[in-house]
């Protein structure tokens, strides 16, 4: 057994501070004391321990205190990305089968009607139930359900217990090392894993969580300059718009902030140069919904070694390219405590891993020295005249080029090759078709030159500003 | 499962310094490659997977390369105090029938006639057989047995698991703290939980141990004042050595240095003050064989505020008061994942633990904040006329006294109080008998005031230079 970790941080360090919010701190024991009279309102509403339920709002402190009263009660909860449409959240909720969704007032017009639901502040406002609160959590206790996007068919309900979230946050603490002053920035979406790790560090580390309830980039690169904060995360699109900022304001990062982690996806060689220009460590890792969170990271002195890499695995787990091809690369299998042990609802039967490894889907190789390569997603792969043409390849290109801010790549339906890549970008100052394409044939083999570049505002991106391949072609299909 | 930690470390930080003796340093791939050989000599000599094997040496290099080889071929290592009489090790040998003991060269006179064994240089020497390493352990695997001493009675083995060293690991880290670079000094018994701990620590952080086989209190003091060392184990005696070879030399802890953790025993208020006053930081901590090292270590932001206090619970287990008297003070019960499963041979059917707690008969108390305080052994308790006298009370007295170097106090039958205190002293200067007396009774309530105090060379103490109250009475009887 393990303790309640709300209960226990408060019990160990009561007095340090847990969470900023829009110049407002609360201690651990603050946040304790309002999560446990937030459960108590939840038990007046009827909600009951290992009651599965939905939640859904920002990233605000009234939403942590929701979170952290639902663990009070060992609810199950399923994080609802408040991006969805009607019917994706319908889906999750019929799914899921959760008895209620705890929404912020804000978010209420967003669910399907017909659903029931209590609002934050009716909770925040109602009576208080006494109800007993468990010491203790077992290691196979679901914590929270995130439902991924999947690439096809039906979103899976992704189960994270307790035990995947401590091997996460211990496994990672191993890695980056700690102190009890850290400061970790969070700007991305509580519901989404990138940002509820954040939180789950916070509990075992006894850290502060810097929260923003949106990328206010200004904000940010003012506490990363000021050494207000010591760790972030980011995807490449946020890491970016700190770079050019920094960058615009000729400032650097204080020598307080510590690490960035970039996740969500391949982060271009050029922005970690840039990163490394401006003196912020930015250290690229690998995870996912169904590992809750890292499982790899690249350690800090690798950082300029192995520009472009994941790292290696955490202590606690371990990875395998699995049939892998004459260079190496193949599958990304991951086996470890960090591992989901399977899915919820129409999925349940399914079982997440094949003898213990978590078969990914994203593809990749390991370096003569054991460090992780991310090549890309094996759903994103386009196979043009036989070749493998993987869309963050091109990406990288696109991005280096001066007037590019944001690119995405995909491939469509070819007549004579099969498939063909196609590139969007955004621009970030203007620039003729004809300089696109000149550049591209410069930097890339024939085959892998976009067909066609599409020039767009926003490329599709997910709540964790993840990009999402497979919406662009659906971009050009709607032309 | 979890990975084979010496193989896992190698693998992910080959390069970094695992292990520093005499001017030497060994990287983690270096030990773990030796360790790996080692495991083929012992395979080549009959060691197999899982055997119980016995070990016993110095605290150097080899013995650590042979702890390692054990570990690869996931034997449960029995590990012997170097100090024990043949007779204690025939014991122990027998009770875990160990198939063979693993010795130093040195160390083989120590040995019973007729036990089977194999000295470290012959296993150095020997050939090597391919044997098949484990990639994974599992949580209930036994990685170590220590024997306790107990009080009474016949010596139990304690098991030590896999999830019980990665527990006691991993909370410790989320109370102190890690950086890369952090070096663990060791100059307490490897064969004793407080140095076998360091190398599980040195093994899942990837942090550097500076060993030491002997105490040396002038190269490790140096150390100290250098910052070649941020931690290091003490208990009291030895805590002692080095704040007066600090006094003497007129010299500070470096700055680099950041914390002493004080096991063993209550450390008196005195050293913990004169430490202050030398800007080093002693964090005590309160844990023991049954629980794999630590349960409560004072956090770093209370070291000064809770003088005398062992602090809170380690983030992963809970304490409790058995049967509090009416000043709170009752039995130090413990809970968590460090908890030993278990005892072997003779004491294999006993449980350690009641409803998952174990009962540690020692006397302690939580402060209205949940500071833990260590009050004293249960079993040295001493009971004159109705009153309870805990021997640590008496002597942290006369340890504040100038002329006093060390202390111990036990209980002796009296016809009128039952038991009656008395204690033993070893000096640093002279000083009068009538001195100490009137001192003791200017400081100590009368029925505490130690009925005899008798001047000696050393105080009886185990291998970890904890005091032995027990063998202070025998010293008396043998006069």
């Amino acid at each position: 057994m393990y303790p309640n970790w709300i209960l226990q941080r408060a019990s160990i360090t009561p007095l340090r501070s847990a969470l900023t919010y829009e110049g407002q701190t609360w201690t651990f024991q603050q946040v304790n004391e309002l999560s446990l009279k937030r459960a108590r309102q939840l038990t007046a509403l009827g909600v009951q321990r290992g009651h599965r339920i939905a939640i859904m709002g920002p990233s605000t402190p009234a939403l942590v205190v929701m979170m952290y009263a639902c663990m009070h009660l060992q609810c199950e909860m399923v994080m609802l990305n408040r991006r969805l449409t009607q019917a994706e959240i319908a889906y999750q909720l019929e799914d899921s089968q959760a008895t209620i969704v705890l929404v912020a007032d804000e978010d209420v017009e967003k669910l399907p009607s017909s659903v029931p639901y209590h609002e934050f502040t009716a909770i925040e406002n109602g009576k208080e139930q006494y109800v007993d609160i468990a010491k203790e959590w077992s290691l196979n206790q679901t914590t929270s359900i995130m439902y991924t996007s999947g690439t096809t068919g039906f979103p899976k309900g992704v189960r994270q217990t307790v035990g995947n979230h401590q091997a996460s946050a211990t496994a990672s603490v191993l890695n980056i090392g700690l102190q009890a002053d850290d400061v970790w920035l969070c700007a991305v979406p509580l519901f989404h894993i990138s940002g509820f790790s954040i939180l789950v560090r916070s509990l075992l580390y006894g850290n502060k969580v810097q929260l923003y309830e949106h990328f206010n980039v200004e904000a940010i690169t003012q506490n990363i300059m000021d050494g207000d904060v010591t760790h972030m995360s980011v995807v490449a699109v946020t890491l970016e718009r700190i770079l050019n900022t920094l960058e615009l304001n000729k400032a650097q990062a204080s020598p307080r902030f510590k690490l960035m982690l970039a996740g969500g996806g391949p982060v271009p060689v050029d922005y970690l140069e840039r990163a490394s220009a401006l003196h912020l460590a930015v250290a690229q890792t690998y995870g996912m919904t169904e590992t809750s969170s890292q499982t790899a990271t690249l350690a800090s002195e690798d950082a300029m070694k192995k520009i472009g890499s994941a790292g290696k695995p955490l202590f606690f787990n371990q990875i395998k390219i699995s049939a892998p091809n004459a260079q190496g690369e193949g599958e990304i299998c991951i086996r470890g405590p960090h591992v989901t042990p399977g899915y919820i609802g129409r999925f349940a039967e399914k079982s997440a891993t094949e003898e213990g490894w978590l078969h990914t889907g994203d593809i990749g190789y390991m370096d003569e020295e054991g460090y992780l390569f991310v090549v890309d997603r094996r759903a994103d792969l386009i196979i043009s005249g036989g070749e493998n043409i993987y869309p963050a390849e091109i990406e990288n290109v696109l991005l280096a080029h001066p007037a590019i801010q944001e690119a995405g790549v995909c491939g469509i339906e070819d007549e004579t090759w099969g498939q063909v890549p196609i590139a969007f970008v955004v621009l970030k100052e203007a620039v003729t078709m004809e300089n696109l394409k000149q550049y591209c044939e410069k930097k890339l083999a024939k085959y892998k030159v976009p067909k066609q570049i599409k020039i767009i505002d926003t490329l599709p991106r997910n709540g964790a500003n993840k990009l999402l391949r497979r919406k662009l072609a659906a971009l050009l299909a709607s032309e």
